[in-house]
């Protein structure tokens, strides 16, 4: 049996603002059979999130940087086709961090098996189900402290985090406002019982947001920064709390952007802003799938996603949601759903 | 027995910017004597503080703003001359928030005896035993979180609030580095074993900083805003948290000034930004006077004040905080220590 031709992306150079496609390059790389202990794996999607544009600047943070020239790294699910690794048998999906390729060897330490809630699709494991999911999870309930029945805005709301943190806080009777950059979005979390602010078409973000939270904000779910947490800052009641997930407005900036200029009511009103990484959560894990469980059933929680169709259209796929073009979550199919 | 006349001081107009002696103006009325149940009232010793700043500001806020042509309000302590009230009698100490005037008389429900600690002076109680002291304590172990040995950085440190932040952070056995605009206020830190960085002297603040902790700030008491606000994010450890009491820079602001520029920091240093006042934890009065009386009876806790004489100086006082006149707890003597 010969080796297999992968395809993979590689970072060209280190993107300047706002990434561009030739700030990437297509590779192909012979992978070859799997030696002992080790398992072979065909991807079937990946996943891209604004996560990865602070790896694509050379700087110290809490992962290292992607390197020139090298194969780019992130969420991806595949299945195992051939494995001399007793954990793995051929026709396994597993979950891992090569993502951006269409194949790779593993040793089997850089695998986890992905079990399957029935009825689910596997790339629902990178969603919903997934990081994003635990990430909105997380941020609302642990960091952002929410408590049944208060006042919820969420901005990127239609987005992979945004749109589950609107659902649970749905699930748990609150007030939810989403912020979205469009009509479609919009549309698709009114659906969802979700009120919305358009942020292109609002005017005057700031009085938007207090006309949508006449009684303030208890808790502000953070993906955007800039202008939305000003104006959350704002709006926010006494003891509210801020999960700040991300702020992608400032992911492609090329200089500093100004900051807030509202800190001082932090004071006043006894405001707490926290940031937070999903990895140091993830012990939160099975109560994350036992209430996603029960609110699929209840019919509460649903989800979208945007597919690009091949690995070369991961880039595309990548700069995407920084032009807010993906509705829910932003995937690449990379393989087949089933390899064997 | 005829009225006593009172000197106080009133708000003439609303301050814009710096407040300047012109916006206050001293008038002089007559105290009636005391009917049923009621208390005659002469202060000894008003105090003044930032957080009377954004009172002068006519807005809504945690407390309602003063009002033109009327008294000031403020923390004060003073001695008990006539009493119809049963549950005071001359000679008794009382706190209130009637300062900013000579005398008063009260019906009861806004004065609480004033406890006294051996070896203790009656101000005391408006500093480092009182709300500024609980301030530092409450802000910097409740919200703070401060964990023995950790890394705290303080601003306006000699402060009152911040020299017993200090102190506190030094009792459990911290790295501790305070923020001062003068170098007398440093050597007053030095001597208690605080390392300090004179702001106005050091150049670029945020080298100042990364210098003086080579391995980061656990926890940031904020007291100032502005740079110290962006340098101590810029320098913060992984999980680090900032109790912000205050930001005294941004109170005579005639523009909103920017805001720190690297709030992203929050996120990928899962950083917790916190305000508060003093007044939400008041449960931790008994905890506060029992370790305080441990550390003084130690030789870990030393204050100074800085007084001014006659309650006409109490605009000279309030003013002085903002033009980083005074060292330790600003006080404005309005009445004899003994005034029966």
């Amino acid at each position: 049996m010969s080796n297999h031709k992968s395809r993979e992306i590689r970072l060209k150079r280190r993107p300047a603002g706002m990434p561009q496609e030739a700030d990437f390059e297509v590779a192909e790389v012979n992978v070859p059979n799997p030696g002992t202990d080790e398992v072979l794996v065909r991807n079937a999607y990946m996943t891209v999130d604004p996560y990865m544009r602070g790896r694509m600047v050379d700087r110290k943070s809490y992962v290292p940087p992607f390197q020139i020239g090298e194969a780019l790294q992130g969420g991806a699910i595949g299945q195992v086709v051939a494995s001399n690794n007793a954990k793995f048998k051929p026709g396994d999906y597993v979950q891992s961090m090569n993502g951006w390729r269409e194949w790779f060897v593993s040793k089997g330490n850089d695998i986890q098996p992905q079990p399957m809630i029935a009825g689910t699709h596997i790339y629902d494991y990178l969603g919903a189900l997934g990081m994003p999911g635990m990430t909105a999870y997380a941020g609302l309930l642990r960091i952002g402290e929410l408590k049944d029945g208060e006042r919820v805005f969420v901005s990127a709301a239609a987005g992979a985090v945004g749109s589950i943190v609107c659902q649970i806080a749905k699930a748990k009777g609150c007030h939810v406002v989403g912020s979205v950059g469009s009509d479609a979005k919009a549309q698709w979390l009114e659906s969802l019982g979700v009120k919305t602010i358009n942020y292109k078409t609002c005017g005057d973000l700031n009085a938007a947001v207090a006309k949508a939270f006449p009684e303030g904000i208890d808790v502000y779910f953070e993906n955007v920064g800039g202008a939305h947490l000003v104006a959350a800052i704002n709006n926010m009641r006494p003891f509210g709390r801020i999960a700040a997930c991300g702020m992608i407005e400032q992911y492609n900036a090329t200089e500093p952007p100004p900051g807030p200029p509202n800190m001082i009511m932090t004071v006043g009103l006894s405001l707490k802003i926290q940031g937070f990484i999903v990895s140091n959560h993830y012990d939160l894990m099975p109560k994350f799938f036992e209430d996603m469980a029960k609110w699929i059933k209840e019919g509460k929680m649903k989800w979208k996603e945007t597919i690009y169709d091949g690995v070369e259209k991961a880039p595309a796929a990548f700069i995407g949601l920084f032009k807010g073009e993906n509705m829910g979550k932003a995937l690449v199919r990379v393989g087949p759903d089933k390899a064997i």
